[in-house]
């Protein structure tokens, strides 16, 4: 706090992002999950029917396997009689051939019988005996699913990069397959750091604040499908710095935040610059401006500001688009709501502002008190964004609400 | 397959999902979750602060802590100039009590020392020595943050019903708590039923197909919030269905589902009769007209159309709201895209149809082939409802595709 550098010229938010947008790859390691955990995963390889689904034609209703040819002439009122000389359950296979004059009784999803190429439905159908009378004429493959026409051998069933779904795990299922191969979830080093910053759980002493931006960012971390290593509270010497970030580059990327804005401590930025760089320190955006973006031997690092609202609002700007190119996932696309402004709001020009509000009935209540407060984010809807050349939003002016 | 029942009359789909409405209850179980577990929880009691956040009244700036009124005439040209007697960094607590004449360089988020009322910014300041120029007055309780101005102890922080977010987990935080009470996730058993099933990785035996339903099940139950177990495949014999339904009543729920209709089979229907009612079976929808569903011993049970498709649709409509009425969570707002029809497509008068569909350049191609297929799921983008009067929709026309 005695020796101050200048901040450097602060870019602005959009090339801040198209900087991110650049540098950020995604991930290559690949795992094998079990069916049961794909859910918003993504494919990592191109996976391939190697049977055919279903592997034999399959009864489609319940009645009775016949030659196609011999009910053409069937009627309501001029019944064909056919023998039944079989009966096929699920599961099973029938053990005769089907020949002219004679049918076989079948279950849905049963084989056809040799020599059938249709089934009629039982309710079109009367059996005294093993004597089956058909009242209605059929054309062969009639409710027959041909074999391989849900899934053929050979056929495409998962494309590498395919977000994995409940449906997805229907189709490798299919084919008999019990797992999948996916990317692994970028790991993050969540860092917090600060002397005033006191560890959950602990007795808070005079002068300190428990932390909280390593939940945030923890929680937010899961949400956009990255996996989260949170590390315990350091001091912000640089000695502490060095080791922490040391050991952190196991990981993914790191990223870093603290009681005070640890982006503005010039430590970070000289930590950074003996085995990385920097690609931003300072964006044109409120809250936020300290944020920094950089490397350390190849491995992404954020110094997020210490003030939970300005960490979070940072977070949804900056880390979950990261994380999730990174677990390559489609971007979020927000919801978007119209409300109308209950109050006034002075923004700062040359700042790309992020005003928390609440929406109730339409209208748009100011939700954001300080930048070093939660509450600004815990007890709001969403936010409204107020582009750098804006000073004012008048009261009652409609508004596009971003809904977190 | 021999005797037949009659279905009993079928329902309306309006008249399915008010049944479900009215007969599914919320989960009372409660746990505990530590902090990074609570994403998409929901809160069980309600949570009040026990400590004030900040619990000091905190420097929101750089600079120095001074008594206003001593700031009252600065100007640019017209410093006032005060002696520094302490240097507070952030965690620490200042030694001294300020006095008129005197301040304490101070650090964002360090405590106000005794005596002081604000906070000059560092950029108005000069310092030289220990005395230090003050170039602009400041008003009491400037740049202080007070003492519980983001939570106030007894403030409610969580209530009973919440979701539980990354914004919740910071306030939680904030108040040094590391874990929250939730209501626990509903428990859903998943039981594949059919003697023509084959377990996922097992040779497929003639007449056989995989296991689809449970996995397409299992994935959809997470997605919505609840916890599936999967048993494995059992015949449908009577004693074999008794007995797996007596053991799945430890769970919230059972849903069984199989390779032929287990809706269909009569001694589904006879089990559960022996333990419990039959709220409805058989509805109106294609596909999936055969779903049941009743209790036993007082759990709800499911019984789902065997084919894929139509299990998997029914899932969506029945059981998706199920589990999250279960979890207290939201019900989901669909997301529905306008498209025109690329062929026409003919309905069944007297049933609602859910029809399955790919979206590519506003064209909705139809992805429906049989309902005995996944492919007519997975090749699918979401699905068109074609209501029970109506029996075409023709090509061109304007449709709703509800997104999966």
């Amino acid at each position: 706090m005695s020796k101050m550098r200048p901040l450097r010229a602060l870019i602005s938010l959009q090339e801040a992002k198209e900087t991110i947008k650049k540098v950020v790859e995604p991930i290559q390691r690949t795992e094998v999950v079990p069916i049961d955990d794909l859910l918003g995963r993504v494919a990592a390889e191109n996976l391939h029917a190697t049977i055919d689904v279903p592997s034999f034609d399959k009864a489609a209703m319940d009645g009775f396997a016949v030659l196609a040819e011999d009910t053409f002439g069937a009627g309501t009122h001029s019944p064909v009689t056919l023998e039944s000389i079989d009966v096929i359950h699920a599961g099973e296979i029938g053990s005769k051939k089907i020949r002219n004059g004679q049918c076989a009784q079948i279950a849905t999803g049963a084989p056809i019988p040799n020599g059938a190429d249709a089934v009629i439905m039982v309710e079109d159908t009367e059996m005294t005996g093993n004597q089956v009378q058909i009242f209605k004429p059929i054309y062969p493959g009639g409710n027959v699913f041909p074999k391989g026409s849900d899934v053929k051998a050979k056929d495409l069933v998962l494309k590498k990069g395919d977000l994995l779904t409940a449906r997805k795990a229907g189709i490798i299922a299919a084919i008999g397959i019990d797992r999948a191969t996916v990317y692994e979830q970028p790991k993050i080093a969540v860092i917090p750091t600060g002397f005033e910053i006191a560890e959950l759980g602990a007795e808070l002493k005079p002068g300190q604040v428990y932390d909280i931006n390593s939940y945030t960012l923890a929680n937010l971390i899961v949400e956009n499908g990255g996996i989260p290593i949170r590390y315990p509270v350091i001091g912000d010497s640089m000695d502490d710095l060095r080791h922490v970030i040391a050991d952190a580059q196991q990981y993914d990327a790191i990223v870093l935040s603290g009681g005070s804005s640890v982006g503005e401590k010039d430590i970070l930025i000289d930590v950074i610059k003996e085995a990385g760089k920097i690609y931003f320190h300072g964006v044109q955006i409120k809250p936020g401006k300290p944020t920094l973006f950089g490397q350390i031997n190849g491995k992404l690092i954020f110094g997020m500001p210490g003030y939970p609202t300005s960490c979070m609002i940072n977070a949804y700007v900056f880390i979950a688009p990261t994380i999730r190119k990174m677990a390559r996932l489609p971007q979020q696309t927000p919801t978007v709501v119209k409300a109308r402004m209950a109050k006034r709001i002075v923004s700062s020009l040359g700042r790309h502002q992020f005003y928390t509000v609440r929406v109730e009935g339409g209208i748009a209540f100011p939700a954001f008190k300080e930048s070093g407060t939660i509450t600004s984010m815990t007890h709001a809807d969403g936010y409204i964004e107020i582009p750098y050349n804006v000073d004012l939003v008048e009261k009652g002016q409609e508004v596009d609400v971003i809904l977190f």
